[in-house]
């Protein structure tokens, strides 16, 4: 009987003795998704090791554009900051007349700022007085004067942390009330998936991609309001210059998006590390911060914002220091008390790259040792993102079925692709989104590792991919044409 | 009439203009507390703040023995470290023969593994692989051979970082199924603080004051099945070395705790950041790996664990670098992958951070130049921390109305202090709770920073503070003197 089928049944599966499964872990770490770092990037990965263990593949290497890392790709580092880090990490070199003097007054400094001298010592949770000074009058010269509080700046761990904590005080309420928070369409993932995990609305606004990825009003009224119908929009998240797209927003556009969130009362939040990284005529970037403040105290004692930066892009592209800063504005003194202890809990950003952040915020001055060479460093590399921000755009716009902006700033191009109707049958057929099937068509054959448009947001029905600009001109020029190549041979298979 | 008075009524005031107020930030962030940076913190930085200004006081200088921070208290670097990280940060001193040979060939292997042979590009998400694998081979050495998996190794910003990740992944259901975390009371309070953030249960499991702060199942079976009333408990957190207790747990009290895990399915969360950190004789630290192993199949292939370490303490007390790893044991696959997913959204912990556990993972060894030296510095901290600790507990015991269980390692003493009748009355009074009373008074009369014990949890009735024993010989002299003579003082003040 049925019974004895019971008694006899085998020892239970150990998945039901397991306290964490997939079923019974945190729901909204599950809906996360981060594409820079997705299954791309892992076959990617796979296919090094194939290679590099004798297998046979059409290409000699894997070129990996999916990922803003300028020095994986073989930018160098600015040479005065690596002095500097050296001498706070080991200070007996302080005494090693190979350094410039200017380097080692900077050590001295940042040391002298530091528990016991050492930058292994915590540091004050908001980050190191004298780096948040420093960098306090990094953006007043920015900024054209425009003053700056050392206490409304707060050290992080990268931008990504800044971006995370922000968003966490921000998110409140249930169901109808539950805080919402707008990010643009395409946008850095980082938004997508930080929203997920704090249970917050992702409200999508669309770059105008005919309009070079510009911002319109329009296009901010009418997702906010279908928002205002289940959720209670509360941030407005801007990039600029602008990851996935590269473009560079206007001062007329800035302005207006703050009126914007002064009318519509959203707390706006301005992901500026790309704030180097300008390149074509006629653009230029502009801070929230300075934009604000210029359009004169009813806004600039009104508007919360809150402005990123980060060691991580720009000409340094010091990615693996985790090195950033964020500055508030008009943030409640209540609540400011409230993100002092937050970020207390965490103890404090890591402090290389807090040292490293004062270094980009003060770097050689005119007449100091280390000035020439500093800029010379610094204009190589930005004339060479210059020259493959024009390049990439040139050649991809020579490519039947892929349509491309300029790339007027930041590190990135994400044209629009055209996908044959045979080729997004055979992807759906395969579960696979269209994009992601052909980006990773292109990786097995080419080795070339992109990241597709679904990663990033686009609208319904478009398809497109994002790349760096970040290979050394040589490899790039192989990536483009090899891209070139591919989409050929893609879009004669699939017609 | 009404009208017109609202119509003259005044503009709205500024608050409800505004998007961010305390009352409409999200309400977990509220809740979190972290006493180790409380207000005897802030009013500690105020008071040297005023004697530099000039100001007088009843003292000469402020000894903060608040927080676990070595390299704040005067401790030294250990020299082969801090030479491979100047190496990895400007590796122009590759060609520098003042350098020993051993720190070039470890900074020219870590340099190895980073892209474009730069600690600036973001590391795997999981960490360096290269670090992975040398924290396996430490671990299994550790261990005494039990094996261990690179890929169970995940690098991270500090412990802390590890800590809150893996109760995020734990943190699910509503109501009476909401996830409930056991910690022990006392606890270091980054547990409490993560657990508020994350809306989990904290379920609270005291320690054997009488029993020099060991762990009794019997109590833990007892918090156990009073939690099980009103939330889900999954997860078993254990300090050991103890932060703030200073214990150093038994060989079969950890088994003891495995068996109980086991038998209620619980996920275990090991905090070993203090493993090296063990003083009196007779004490020996297992890790929970280890014991795990060593009771066979049935435990070690079904019991799930979590351990921690950091660069932060130990000998090393590297904290500004924000270094750390953990080793996850039969965690099911499925959450791996998220666990893996979740963590690409930071992007990588930051690169000297992981450099330096390689490094403290990896030491020089035996035949190569830097391992005597290496030896001898380690061995001298480690000394000097043995015998401050003996100190600390035999000048703290001289006192009438304190009592001090030894300090077996950790970095902490916890006594439990006296406070009369008087001064009790007097702190409620005032609203304050009597051990913050005791230390703020103490801090203001002697310039001596301590932690109320109530920052840590204690039972109720009872009071404590935590000091450290990290202040140098001299120091930690005076500040023994000073708090004996102010209790005295304060007992008979309130007597
Ligand atoms: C727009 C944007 N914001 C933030 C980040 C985070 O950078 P990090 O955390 O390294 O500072 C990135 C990284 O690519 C980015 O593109
Ligand atoms: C028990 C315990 N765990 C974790 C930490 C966090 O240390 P970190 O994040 O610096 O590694 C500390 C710091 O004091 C600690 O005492």
């Amino acid at each position: 009987g049925s019974l004895s089928t019971i008694e006899k049944s085998p020892p239970k599966p150990r998945r039901e003795q397991t306290v964490l499964t997939i079923d019974t872990m945190n729901p909204t770490v599950k809906k996360v998704e981060y594409a820079v770092r997705g299954p791309i990037v892992q076959r990617a990965m796979e296919l090094e090791k194939e290679l590099s263990e004798g297998m046979k593949k059409p290409f000699a290497e894997v070129i990996k554009a999916n990922i803003g890392d300028a020095h994986a790709m073989g930018q160098q580092p600015i040479t005065f900051f690596r002095q500097v880090l050296a001498l706070c990490s080991y200070p007996e070199l302080l005494n090693d007349s190979t350094f410039p003097e200017d380097a080692k007054s900077r050590a001295r400094r940042i040391l002298q700022s530091c528990g016991g001298n050492s930058m292994g010592s915590y540091s004050a949770s908001q980050g190191i007085d004298s780096v948040r000074h420093d960098v306090a009058r990094y953006i007043k010269r920015r900024d054209d004067g425009v003053p700056c509080d050392p206490d409304n700046i707060y050290l992080t761990t990268g931008a990504s942390d800044g971006i995370v904590t922000m968003l966490k005080l921000l998110v409140c309420g249930e169901g109808a009330t539950r805080t919402g928070i707008m990010i643009s369409i395409p946008q850095y993932p980082l938004y997508s998936a930080a929203l997920a995990e704090l249970g917050a609305v992702q409200i999508n606004y669309y770059l105008n991609e005919q309009k070079c990825w510009s911002l319109d009003i329009s296009e901010l009224q009418r997702s906010l309001d279908e928002a205002r119908q289940h959720c209670n929009p509360r941030a407005l998240c801007i990039i600029n210059p602008g990851n996935p797209t590269g473009q560079v927003q206007s001062r007329q556009c800035i302005e207006d998006v703050i009126r914007f969130a002064a009318k519509e009362r959203l707390f706006l939040m301005a992901d500026e590390v790309y704030q180097d990284n300008v390149y074509a005529e006629g653009c230029q970037f502009h801070s929230f911060k300075k934009v604000l403040f210029e359009m004169g105290p009813e806004y600039s004692n009104t508007v919360e914002l809150v402005s990123f930066h980060s060691t991580s892009k720009c000409y340094m592209g010091e990615c693996g220091f985790r090195g950033g800063y964020m500055e508030i504005i008009n943030l409640d003194s209540e609540v400011k008390a409230q993100l002092t202890k937050l970020v207390s809990v965490r103890l404090c950003p890591p402090v290389p790259g807090q040292a490293l952040m004062d270094l980009v915020v003060n770097p050689p001055q005119p007449g100091e040792p280390s000035h020439e060479k500093f800029i010379k460093e610094r204009t190589t590399t930005l004339c060479a993102l210059a020259e493959k921000a024009k390049l990439t755009e040139q050649v991809l716009n020579t490519v039947q079925g892929i349509s491309c902006n300029p790339v007027q700033g930041a590190m990135y191009s994400f044209p629009c692709i055209t996908i044959p109707e045979k080729a997004i049958k055979e992807a759906t057929d395969n579960g696979q989104k269209p994009d992601m099937f052909y980006c990773m068509k292109l990786l097995e054959e080419t080795g070339i590792c992109l990241v597709p448009g679904s990663g990033f947001g686009q609208r319904d029905g478009t398809y497109h991919f994002r790349m760096t600009i970040l290979p050394p001109k040589d490899k790039l020029k192989i990536l483009l044409t090899k891209v070139k190549e591919f989409h050929q041979k893609f879009t004669q298979q699939y017609s």
